[in-house]
């Protein structure tokens, strides 16, 4: 379908998972900008374009840098398939009074519920046990290391926005102890809270970092925090790998100074900490928490409504603070 | 320390995990006798000690037969270290009046936890991540499968003992819609009961086994069940592995007529089946579901208490009904 010159453009950059999935629906909707199509740089496409985007849809893994933005002068609007948007500079935006929105909770339960998978797969060995299984080799009891229980383990929450508030809830049900660090401290959630994270991590045994990357938060998660944690403490991280130094990690982990940890996330995505690799109490996914068919289909939904709801100059559901 | 011949002496076969673990401790309490430690076979072990062995202590994989059992004219107790007691010989129990026991609910919230462990990796494809990244290749999004989501999911369970209500509890947690079937139905439990498991397989799409290996659940999960379950259906068993038709599972999961599996336990132990090795949608783990530190010293405590109150005449804390 056609749109006229005169239909605000949207230019899609990623594309995200979703739009790839949802291409011809979006597309009966939308006018959007594909420049993957074209065979010309990015910039050159976004120039022969710019008196007519209105508005950005983007991926985690595109930058909206501010040479992107300057080079936009109509852009009011960008929304981000992800919850994540450390890939944005809002600054820039917010001094160009551009609006920008997320995928609000979206993938809250689904990234929660990774979180939980890591943790339970890293304290009770379940790949490393199906590695073991499916090289062949039975292990009868006592061969193999004991694992640790869940039950009764202290739990230090980084950020508890809509997932580690889901985080909280589920682990609470498996008869965990929460306790959490956050910018604020939460009206109406009763876990306890401690203004840093040093606090935070004196009275835990796990830690799980689902809070965002901002200046503040990057690297916050250091060499002196893992060593409080101490050998029998686990670190998840269902966030973003920088919120971790990723080398000290590594030498933590390597030295045994920590006990394990579930990273979903990495420092340089696409490129994982092969140092890792050989250990089994690391267990490592490729950046799939929120990867799930039924969230996919629910963004879908959150993304037009939010595209119409800024064409036809009505309120956004998922405004990011700037 | 050595016991005078009249101490009531307790029979270990297995030897059960705990019992390796706290070898010492137990040794100062109880007269056992570790027919393991002889050169000899078992039955001409039991032979020369049967007029003194008064209880058995036992792990899940030494078989309390019927020849052992009348080989022993003095034995008026079975403790199992673990839940489940297929390896006893009930009816023969029960016609000599011998008091059977179990580990009770010690290992409840540990084989909870392992179940939705198993489950959250089966759907959201933690260990086949994990597979991925350490060999090294990233897949960017929309390379790789979507995921499912968990959170909304009808989940039935089999069986709604401890190990089943603590189920239960974590996976309503979790957003699931929670129902079971089990011999009769539950007092003071909401959750939805079906009296039959082809009333419960017509009402879910995943299936979590937390009975008790019997005459009557012996390869109740067969084709026909997995059929109705369907190609996005899963199973989860932490049970026992009989409980499953081995053959028609694998059969079911070779042709993509149910959807994934979570097998700690399989039906001809230590044997796995080895046409679902190639499957990335079956985590295998080698029944480990109760095999933590933390359980095993409640174990431990659990096990001396119940040969104390034995030895005492008083009550015993997990008497199995026969």
């Amino acid at each position: 379908m056609n749109m006229a010159p005169e239909v605000p453009a949207i230019l899609v950059l990623g594309p995200p998972l979703v739009f790839k999935a949802y291409e011809s629906d979006f597309s009966q909707k939308f006018n959007f900008l594909k420049p993957w199509e074209k065979p010309i740089p990015l910039h050159q496409f976004i120039s022969t374009h710019s008196s007519n985007v209105k508005a950005i849809f983007c991926s985690a893994v595109s930058p909206v840098t501010s040479e992107i933005i300057e080079s936009l002068p109509e852009l009011r609007f960008v929304l981000a398939s992800s919850t994540g948007v450390n890939h944005i500079d809002l600054r820039e935006c917010k001094r160009r009074g551009i609006v920008v929105a997320n995928a609000g909770s979206t993938f809250s339960e689904d990234v929660a519920d990774m979180a939980v998978g890591l943790l339970i797969d890293v304290l009770r060995r379940i790949s490393a046990g199906n590695r073991l299984v499916k090289s062949g080799v039975w292990r009868r009891e006592g061969d193999y290391p004991l694992a640790h229980k869940l039950s009764g383990k202290q739990v230090g929450i980084v950020g508890l926005g809509s997932i580690g508030l889901d985080i909280a809830t589920r682990l609470k049900a498996m008869g965990c102890i929460i306790s959490y660090t956050s910018r604020t401290m939460k009206p109406h959630v009763t876990f306890p809270f401690y203004p840093t994270i040093h606090q935070l991590v004196a009275n835990c045994k796990i830690l799980i970092i689902s809070c965002a990357l901002t200046e503040e938060t990057r690297h916050m998660i250091d060499r002196e925090v893992m060593l409080v944690l101490g050998k029998d403490g686990i670190i998840v991280n269902i966030a973003r790998g920088a919120i971790i130094n990723e080398k000290e990690l590594i030498e933590c982990l390597v030295k045994g100074e920590i006990g394990g940890a579930g990273l979903d996330v990495f420092e340089n995505e696409p490129n994982f900490p092969q140092e890792l690799f050989p250990l089994d109490n690391v267990v490592l996914t490729p950046h799939h928490g929120a990867v799930t068919e039924e969230a996919c289909r629910d963004l879908y939904d959150h993304v037009c409504e939010n595209l119409h709801a800024f064409l036809e100059n009505k309120s956004l559901e998922c405004e990011v603070d700037m």
